[in-house]
Order: structure tokens, then sequence, then C-alpha cells
């Protein structure tokens, strides 16, 4: 959907926005690190506000088309669909940091229109898991008693993955992606339901 | 041990930070809402990111006294640990939002020597859960095989309840912690140790 003039810019700006933050950031910079005059760059956004909402789009973008590209080697199985979710979710924080990163801190940058924009398509991202969930919970597969909470804390600890991953550490994104997997099934799939809360 | 002046001001910088981000926000600003002359500010904080590290080191104070008050509740049983732990950052993350809130987006922006401080300071607090898990897995109550996966993922998990906390909603800090304590637990004590992966 972007033009490659559109992606060297998104390229630019994600860079010095992640270098810099937001507030901090010079469209200026920006233009010079795309290699372009600022009238260039007002052409296609018309000012850091615009960038700022181009850039978190086309990070939504990624973060789908990996999720979804998961999911559709996955079968109907709920265990398996978290598998995949969980996969894609680790390829998105391991193999494209700067776009979890931008989507991890300046989605409060945002002016109301564009936050507005931004979360109508992570509210249609985030259905996705809900999906997965009640659709384990209907066939008796999932027998937590807190889906939603299960569902925020899978999206939480997937997330968190930024903060260690090291592409030069021991384990790669499908053992990483494998574990967290295993975890997040544990949360769905508790065999003592509730724990020691049973006795409250 | 914050005079109360400096608590004036830290309260000041905090509000200024959460609302304008780090970059944005203007020592001026601060100074003013703390009602005080911008020198009476330097006096006490040799500029912006001085403050910005005060505040970060008071947030952190915050953190270790609620999560230490639960613990000193808690007797030496893992499990009953683990329940006061994230009673402990339940509390921290739903009673001091604007603390946890600059925790999680500010720290970016400290300059390496505070950076260092600060980090010490944290992986002093990080002990605190390492400690539990490691003593809980030694003494064959906690079964799981990613130990470390599991305290990231419980750290991530309960500092995820921030985003959709609300004060006025149906659960409070109790009943939220509960249901986090038995989520730990469950990663912690998966009966299927490992879950589907086994089959792999």
């Amino acid at each position: 959907m972007l033009s490659p003039k559109q992606r060297v810019f998104i390229e630019a700006g994600r860079k010095e926005f992640v270098r810099n933050g937001y507030g901090s950031s010079s469209i200026r910079t920006i233009a010079q690190e795309a290699g372009v005059s600022l009238s260039a760059l007002y052409y296609h956004y018309k000012n850091k506000q615009d960038l700022l909402l181009a850039i978190l789009l086309d990070g939504v973008d990624t973060y789908d088309a990996v999720c979804d590209a998961e999911l559709a080697r996955a079968g109907d199985d709920p265990v398996e669909q978290i598998r995949a979710f969980v996969k894609g979710n680790v390829i998105f924080r391991t193999q494209f940091p700067e776009q979890g990163r931008m989507i991890a801190t300046e989605v409060r940058n945002l002016e109301p229109e564009g936050a507005r924009l931004y979360e109508e398509r992570r509210r249609a991202g985030r259905r996705r898991i809900r999906d997965i969930i009640d659709r384990g919970v209907a066939q008796g597969v999932f027998t937590t008693k807190y889906p939603d909470d299960c569902r925020r804390s899978i999206l939480a600890m997937v997330s968190a993955i930024a903060n260690w991953y090291d592409p030069a550490g021991p384990d790669g994104p499908d053992e990483i992606a494998e574990r967290y997997a295993d975890l997040s099934l544990a949360l769905l799939c508790p065999t003592i339901t509730g724990g020691e809360g049973d006795s409250r």
C-alpha cells in the first residue's frame, strides 16, 4: 500500500522517533535522513503528527501480516491457534523491534483524531486472540475462569520479550515462541483451577 | 527521605512529565506548578534530567515499600510469597498509576549516569521475585521448566493491569490481585508441564 518513497519516509521517521522520542524529534532531521528536502516530505505528510500516525499504522500492518501468516498455517484447534498467535507475536517483537517499540511508547503522542483511527485498527487486531480464547472456552478446551485476564496477560507476556530479547543470544524466535506458547496454555488450561484461590 | 519541598517538586514534575512526556516538558512549568521560582527549583535539582532521576527513584521507593509491606505479612511458603508479591504489584499499579507510568515510559530518557543508578536500584528490586521463584523451584513447589520466563511474564502481566484498570470499575485491587496470583501460580505450577509442547 505504501509507495517506495513513503516507505523511505516511514523508515527515516521511525529511526528518528525511536532515537529521540516524538517530542524531541525534528522533521528536518527526518527529511535529511530520508535524503529529501523538507518540502518533499511535507508533500506526503502534512506534519510530524501525520508522519507519526503513518508509522504507527505501518507497525500495525506489519503485526497483522505476521500474525495472520502464522494463523493461516494453524487449523481449527484453539490450542494450535494460540501457538500460532504467540508465534506471530514473538516474530513481531523479535524481528521488528523498532515497530514494536513505537507502538509501546509513542501511541500516547497521537492527537485525538489519529488516536481514534489507530485505536480502531488495534481493536480489530485484538479481536483475533479474543475469538480464539472464546472458542476454546466454548469448546471446553480452555478451562480458565479468567479469559479476559488471560488474554491481557498473554499479550503483555509476549510484548515484554522485546525488553530482553538479544538477537545474538542463545534462543531464537522459534524456541522462545514454543516456551511462550506453553506458558500461554498454562494460563488458559490451569489444571488446578484457581490454585490456592479456591480455599478463600 | 525526601523533604516536604522535594516532595512538592517531585509531584509537580511527575504531573508535567506524565502530561507532556519528558522531551516536551518545561522546567519552568514545573516550577510554576510547584508554586516556586525557577531558581528555587534549580537549588534542589540542577536540571530537568536531575529531576527526572529523582522522580523515577521515588517511584522505585514507592514500589519497594508496597511490595515489602505485603511480603512482610507472608510467611515462608513460596506460594504465599508469590501471592504477596503479586498483591504488592497490583497495589502499585492501581494506587500509584503515575509512578508506574513514569517507569514504563520515561526511563529511556535517563542519561547514562542516571540510567546506571536507576538500573542498580531496579536490579535489587527484581531480585525479590527471582529469589521467591528460585526457592519454590528448589522446594519442588514450582514445577515450571521456564522459571526465567515465568518471572518476566509475571512482571509483564501485572504491569499491564495499569492499561485497563478503572478505579470506578467493578473490580478492586484485592479481587484483581487474587486473580493475578492465581494466574501467576498457573504459570509456575503447570500440571501438564509443557502442555502440547510435550508432543513435539
